[in-house]
């Protein structure tokens, strides 16, 4: 088959596979591990085979994860061998040391974390304070945000039907948020100046015991953290292709959900009819995105792999305020792993992520 | 078709329908209406053909529910004709009226209120302050329970396709989680006394404005209400062959969740090992109950329509716990509404119904 | 007594009167009603001779506040006539008609409102959609930020004792968490560009049913609201001298608190040094601002008096981030209000808000 | 001065010492440790000259509890010799270890641990897992409640001015709710059964660092632990002089907070009448116990010492309710600690713990 045949079968999927896709889970005992495997395990052309987890040896699934114990499920501390693709959940400079035996055994990696997300290697030592230690795979590796890389996906799909695994570095939550909020207004060459001010359920710090992400130290407080520090500072430049991005994070009291507020100086006077155009060229055929015309909020996108974007001008003052909203754990995480899976795996888009989301 | 025919249809289910079942809601503004179009829109057996609210007039539901905007469903003030069945979600003693047209023109109803799920009339004054004016419907209701009243749902499976449309009664949120807690030792004749001591987040309260039930109001605080009078304890009483029912709600600061806690002192001695043989007895097959050895968080069924319960013997005091927790709006309503819909109308009993829980 | 003499009074607090200043609350039943009286009852040099509310006649405050109920007070519908002092606490428009005859009966009023704290009367109609009945009171009206504006509140003192009322524009919550944040960069002129971005728990919303501050739409969720017209703009450009600011504030699910972040471009390069100095200056000999050198979090200061103030420049970018936390019902209303007062009669500013902050 | 004087000199309190008392803090990084000194800083007859924590050297209390920054209290790792008094907040166990060498030294401690509240050396093993290693101090140590033993605090006072430190077990939290709620009735000899059903907040398990206690994990979920096992039962048994306690905490979603519902089946038919008459002859007195005749929240309580208490029975089924609810983290640990404090000084039961509680 060539590759402009396979490009088609990527497009127009195959639902009813012959035989379902072997999915591992490297990591699987985190928040975004057990996510994974919540949208997995009810994926309709997946079969999960390798749950991993670190001196894991058959534990049922439900140790880790109690809301998962119906799914009779084990994890294990090694990985199988026979499976088709493996998403990795795992702390920074992990994934990219075991990545290059996994596609060398022929198996695709869809990366959670960002040792495949930026494509300059001087980025990792100085954001994440590593040495990348293989940069030649980081012009392979696609970014996952399929609203702005989808013909990467489908790229990578047929390459992979050719026999090259594909190598996915999937999105952070904060950069998924804002570069939804702001690419159409970016790639239109259309911001002189942006602040990104974004506030985080704390579900994205993780579910290792940290005294600071306690309950009684969370609830009914807010914060800031990560001060010209945060390292999707470089990941948001990159996408958005700007220089010296004023990015500021908050914890706040609640579990899941991220709301990026990018608040915009434009190249030139924008008003809201050019605003609604552009942003309904950008997302009018994507299955995620939903450009709305009130303030979103995080809950209206709970649990789910929607993302909604709003963009405002203002006369009075000349600047434009675009919001992105969505759940940090889906589109943010897990989710946004599988869409850009199904993808490269030729199956719908969407397939495995058409749950609405909870509300309230 | 024989009515012994329609009995074996609806326990084989058939997952492809030639044609879905055409399904309205009354009162889809509130918590229980967006969930039950949350679930219904996803339900591979269903076309969801009218929505109504009071005062609605093609409303997109996106207005009333933003999280489901991207159902593209609006909202009516008139119910459309040709349903073959409605969920009913309105203030008690509004759908007692309502029902008998419905049934005359042959529509099956689940009713989410507790108009229908109480067998002697004289609980209705008594407990909600209102004459029944259908007492006759009553005993032909079904009291929508498929764990304990499985039979009556098949057998009213069997009426329907006979030409009798079903009328389902669906069980309050308190009493679907202390009555799965409780219903083993219950029918097994073994409860002395029992005190039912329930928590349950405040979207049970609904979504009309109280100032009670401002956001300020209800965090950071626990209290109890319906002291000695919550008009769910007639619906126990009923299910649990029980009188004088000890029966005590708390508002706790969550949204979704009802835990059960019920305190039991036995009519005899029960040993660990003896209620562990009842309780995995009564629930093995269940696809909606699981029976676990650790306390149960309502975390663990958010957004399903799991129940958990939990059952210990204490050896130093005799006494026996047992606790039961579900999300009060799916498996406290509008899940299981969906769930006894499916059998009436002979689909597999988990359709639409196979989302796993939401964690964290 | 002379004035000269009368600020030297005011300056040099008297601890120990001899009688207590006499005070009253109209709309005692709202949150900031509630967090007066709490602050009031308590106050050294107060007694509380009337508390108001519509269509209140005798009620305990405990049936309205059940957390003051062994204050033992009672809410009337009429204000006791022979009062010193008035806290008002009503919706924007009412004070303003209300002031004049108090003030003519020799009381002295600290408004909570927003009637008496823009000095420029086009801006009511602008901003709050009304227009301002006694334009010619705003001249006279102390902005209540002793922090900015300690030398007017001491004339008022003095005016106050040689018979003349005192009239306190009481400052919004948003204004204060940012003024505080940007007052020592915009009195230096080193502000070229600000965007403030806010975020707020629900109890600044008021105490009035709302759907839309349900618990349940609250929890688990953050939005945007008043999108490029919140009302506090206006106060926040008048105190800081700032033309088109950029402010979006956000609600969050907790109850008390703002943090408002306030990015910065300035006008020239700033080191850490220097700004540093700055916010030393500006708040070394403050009681309720502490400058702090990790990034504050409401939680800090909750039910105190008390704001926390952080500043830093990056030296990546060249701009400049400021933070400032209060809670917003003290420090955000009652407890500025009583701090004015203090100064107003001649008290020690910090009487009757010593507590320290609440956590965890 | 004679021991009959001493008592009357306790119980007519000195509010003006002519010196402060001198107290320190073993173990003040926790949650009580912090709290204690919050109340301590801001009380009228006490100077905190020592606040320990483990490999603390002259740490700023700012580092550990940010709220109380602007103490200028430090950390150091060995209490200071001169003290009058010592709060100890420390694990179980290591109390009992140090406090005779305090005693000793003719320190008085409040003892913040349950190390010195069980009257029974055979509790400990068996509810504690540990010897008690000075089993001869149980008999002289008070159970700090004052409610219920305020003549045994005050003889204590007299023997401390005698020259004979004070011992005193204080409470702990789920006692505190559940004994205040219960005394009037177990005094009386009315309680036949009683099931203690109680939901705390989740400062009480501390601030250690667990993955169980993070914000994800305990937000959104309510879940029932330490079934029939938690040690406060030998507590409560030893209070109410009952057996067999049926017992039963919960975790919600909040901070601070317990509300303990006691179901009981009295000896006799009780009237409401009756009720309330033996609770107001029980607490008409109290400074920090209300009787309420509403169903009282934690919310109500929250930040103070107060406790408040419910009482009703019911006609139907012939049972009582009682219910209490307390701020865990004050009257149910640091704040009961200094109202046993104040009555061993000889100072007012009052002092320092004269704040009204926070809402919302």
């Amino acid at each position: 088959m060539a590759t402009a045949d396979l490009a088609t079968a990527a497009a127009a999927p195959s639902p009813t596979l012959a035989a379902p896709i072997r999915v591992g889970i490297v990591g699987a005992t985190g928040y975004v591990g057990g996510e994974l495997i919540r949208l997995l395990a009810a994926h309709p052309g997946v079969e999960l085979v390798g749950l991993t987890g670190r001196d894991r040896r058959g534990d049922p699934v439900g140790d880790v994860h109690p809301h998962l114990a119906t799914t009779d499920l084990a994890l294990e501390s090694e990985l199988v061998d026979d499976v088709d693709a493996v998403f990795l959940a795992l702390p920074h400079g992990t994934a990219a040391q075991r990545v290059p035996e996994l596609l060398a055994h022929g198996i695709s990696i869809i990366d959670q974390g960002p040792d495949f997300r930026l494509r300059d290697a001087s980025d990792y030592p100085r954001w994440y304070g590593f040495e990348h230690p293989h940069p030649e795979l980081l012009g392979r590796a696609v970014y996952g945000l399929p609203e702005l890389h989808r013909a990467e996906h489908i790229a990578a799909a047929a390459a992979r039907a050719a026999g090259t695994p594909a190598l996915i570095g999937s999105p952070g939550c904060y950069p998924t948020a804002t570069v939804l909020a702001l690419a159409p207004l970016a790639r239109a060459g259309l911001i002189e100046d942006v602040v990104v001010d974004a506030k985080s359920g704390v579900s994205g710090a993780g579910r290792e015991a940290k005294a600071e992400m306690l309950y009684a130290e969370v609830n009914e407080s807010v914060r800031a953290y990560g001060v010209f520090s945060h390292r999707h500072t470089a990941e948001m430049e990159q996408e958005l292709d700007l220089d010296g991005l004023d990015f500021l994070p908050h914890l706040i009291p609640m579990t899941r959900g991220i709301l990026a507020a990018c608040h915009i100086r434009p190249t030139r006077p924008l008003s809201q009819a050019e605003l609604d155009e552009l942003y309904a060229a950008a997302y009018a055929d994507e299955p995620f995105v939903t450009v709305v015309d009130a303030p979103p909020a995080t809950g209206h996108v709970l649990g789910s792999n929607h993302a909604r974007v709003f963009v405002r001008a203002d006369a009075r003052t000349g600047r434009v305020l675009a919001i992105g909203v969505i759940d940090n754990l889906v589109k943010g995480a897990a989710g946004q792993g599988v869409q850009a899976f199904n993808l490269v795996f030729g199956l719908d888009e969407t397939a495995g992520l058409s749950a609405l989301p909870l509300a309230p």
